[in-house]
């Protein structure tokens, strides 16, 4: 039968053989991932589970990057329980400290996934290596100690809503405002337990990042993976890392639940407000909140290309007073990149708080915590209550063109008009 | 009657005769500090005593520096309700966000703090502006608040220690390593109530950066203050910063309790162990324990000489992987000096984590916290049992190049061995 990228995925990695969606399949698995906060859980069940070594210690990644440099004492005791496991079982892919960056960015930068590999995560946005054509999801810390131990793991087949995207994108908009509108349109369950493909010619020309930023965010719609076709632009970023990959696309005449259809040539910039990724509004039609913080970062949106757009916003101009502006480019390579093309200096000179590349505030970590009644704009993923701080505050969400347009204003604000 | 330099800025600002030492006299107070930590403290005082206004909103300054970015709700609220108190006060001297830095790096830095001023904090190292000839202190918040409604405030005349520096600074030998030789020669109780003086040829030839990094740790000994005469190398760094200053010097014939003597020429690093300040011993001493952290930073040795320092050790070198660096410039406008200067690059290339400016883990807040049995050296001001992290962990502390020698090997070393 005609598969679709994620059955098709699947079958390479299983002797079962796939027709249809539902069937319970066991795939050996490309790489198995933990973080900081999930790690020790994970390890917890290894060792509950008896196991002793590590089914290969160059495919387990374990990334110190959530509430790092160590926040507190509770999160240095994790780090540390954690990469004891790492020296006892010699993992190679332990990062922590002046090497570790934000795991969904660093792992692509290092070319550890790629297209075609089956990834666990024991964190939600696993399935940023979509972006890359490969089948990511995150599972509970149990699953992925059972990944850690077996190199396998069971899927249930997804049916796949194919999202076409089509036409030129108008300046700032990007690949955030794609996957927003989406999540608006489709909902927060819209995607549970579902494959999102992505294709048309506006994805034909998004870059292997602005990929990544889309298929990050296929678990705020539910998705149980988000995948892009794999192309010239996948290659060449995989190459670039190492990799021998090959093209991979669904099948002709794959099978889709549903099919969404998106005319970007005038979208604007989207903006989710509180307190769901859903509640998505172009930015005009928002009303203009005082922002007392803003974000630019994460895994969502702190790669070279975000930082770029933010500093075009930024470069001449002035962060307001009352809004403090925390720039966390997601990894080391991304930080000294950005380095040396000025954007740090840019960054440092509009008034902005640079710092290491964690997580941060993102999850309510660390590094910009909300204190009641305050907003921030975050080029983050998530919006829930709470999120990034105080129940009694609030996070939009943005591209980072918009987030540094409102950083400038004080207000949530439109770059166009700026 | 001959004056000490404490004697004769207190002088300045009461109208009552200074005679000896132990009187108690009133005085005008030039500037009034709190930082996140006290200012929330400060502020209820301020209210219990019915205080309406601050006695000059030029003269309170309120700096976010401690927990921030913000590092958790609780942080994150108490510089919500010192921003408020600010804006209702109409303070001038309120820093939060990107134009916040380490307060005793900061102030001086604004040409808000100078020779011949008193200055009154709510956080111990307040002492730090001795460095420039400020008659600068420590008190509690109550005591704070009081300054803050009266503009005013009472102390007891103390009796003043002189340590006099002679000779030549051999290599990789600064002002922390004096500070720490005099502590660890007086102990931390040796300059109790006291005002510690500095003099000597040594002293003379000190930048003023390296004087504010002595005066910062007169606390250490439990001196009230730490002074230093006030030269053309002063008088060119505050009139720089807008500021008309004057020369100010102990009177000839001022009578001192002690008087303590260096000879600076042979003198080694020195390096403070677990777990007091007073625990000195040159570096070559010092067993090679493994080091889990190094952080280079802080109201002690975060300014652009530190940075300097540091670089220049982690030049073409890299940071042991088992050592997570952290390295956290003062201040922005350090931030963006050494950005210039190619520091940061170093640091980055070195695989260090460059951080905002931030007091960081060095009073256990956040960035770079200590888990059981980790051990750190820093060149923060107090290796106290528990001081950035764990119980169970430890701190040594040590000048910049110390710092960076041990990053590189991995261990406490020696940096004229490296």
């Amino acid at each position: 039968m005609a598969h679709t990228l994620a059955q098709k995925i699947l079958q390479r990695h299983t002797d079962q053989k796939i027709e249809g969606t539902g069937q319970i399949v066991q795939c050996d698995v490309s790489l198995v991932l933990a973080n900081d906060i999930t790690a020790p859980l994970a390890i917890k069940s290894f060792r509950a589970m008896g196991a002793e070594k590590v089914f290969d210690r160059d495919k387990v990644a374990l990334v110190m990057d959530h509430f790092t440099p160590q926040k507190d004492i509770e999160s240095a005791i994790q780090v540390k329980n954690t990469r004891e496991f790492a020296e006892e079982q010699q993992i190679t892919h332990y990062y922590e400290g002046g090497n570790c960056g934000v795991e969904h960015a660093l792992l692509p930068e290092l070319g550890l996934v790629g297209p075609g590999d089956i990834v666990i995560g024991a964190d939600s946005h696993t399935c940023t290596y979509g972006g890359l054509g490969a089948f990511a999801t995150g599972l509970g810390s149990t699953d992925v100690a059972g990944g850690m131990a077996l190199g396998e793991t069971w899927f249930k087949v997804p049916p796949t809503i194919r999202a076409v995207f089509e036409g030129k994108l108008p300046e700032f908009v990007g690949a955030k405002d794609l996957i927003l509108a989406l999540i608006g349109k489709i909902g927060v369950s819209g995607a549970l337990y579902k494959a999102l493909e992505f294709a048309g010619s506006t994805v034909s020309e998004l870059s292997v990042e602005g990929r990544m930023t889309i298929a990050n965010m296929a678990i705020e719609a539910g998705g149980k993976c988000g995948l892009f076709p794999v192309d010239e632009k996948t290659l060449a970023y995989t190459g670039a890392r190492g990799r021998n990959d090959e093209v991979l696309v669904a099948d002709e005449g794959a099978e889709y639940e549903r099919v969404v259809n998106f005319d970007v040539s005038s979208m604007s910039p989207q903006v989710a407000c509180p307190h769901l990724p859903e509640n998505v509004h172009p930015v005009e039609d928002v009303k203009p909140v005082k922002v007392n913080q803003v974000v630019i970062g994460s895994c969502t949106n702190g790669r070279i290309s975000d930082l770029r757009e933010a500093a075009a916003v930024l470069k001449g101009r002035q962060v307001s007073r009352h809004t403090r502006t925390i720039v966390l480019p997601a990894t080391p390579g991304i930080w000294k990149q950005a380095l040396q093309e000025g954007l740090i200096e840019t960054f440092m000179d509009a008034g902005c708080i640079v710092g290491p590349a964690t997580c941060g505030p993102c999850l309510g970590g660390h590094m910009g915590i909300l204190a009641d009644g305050e907003v921030a704009v975050a080029t983050t993923n998530r919006n829930f209550k709470g999120r990034m701080g105080s129940l009694e505050s609030e996070v939009y969400l943005s591209n980072p063109a918009v987030a540094a347009a409102s950083a400038v204003a004080g207000e949530i604000a439109d770059p166009r008009k700026l």
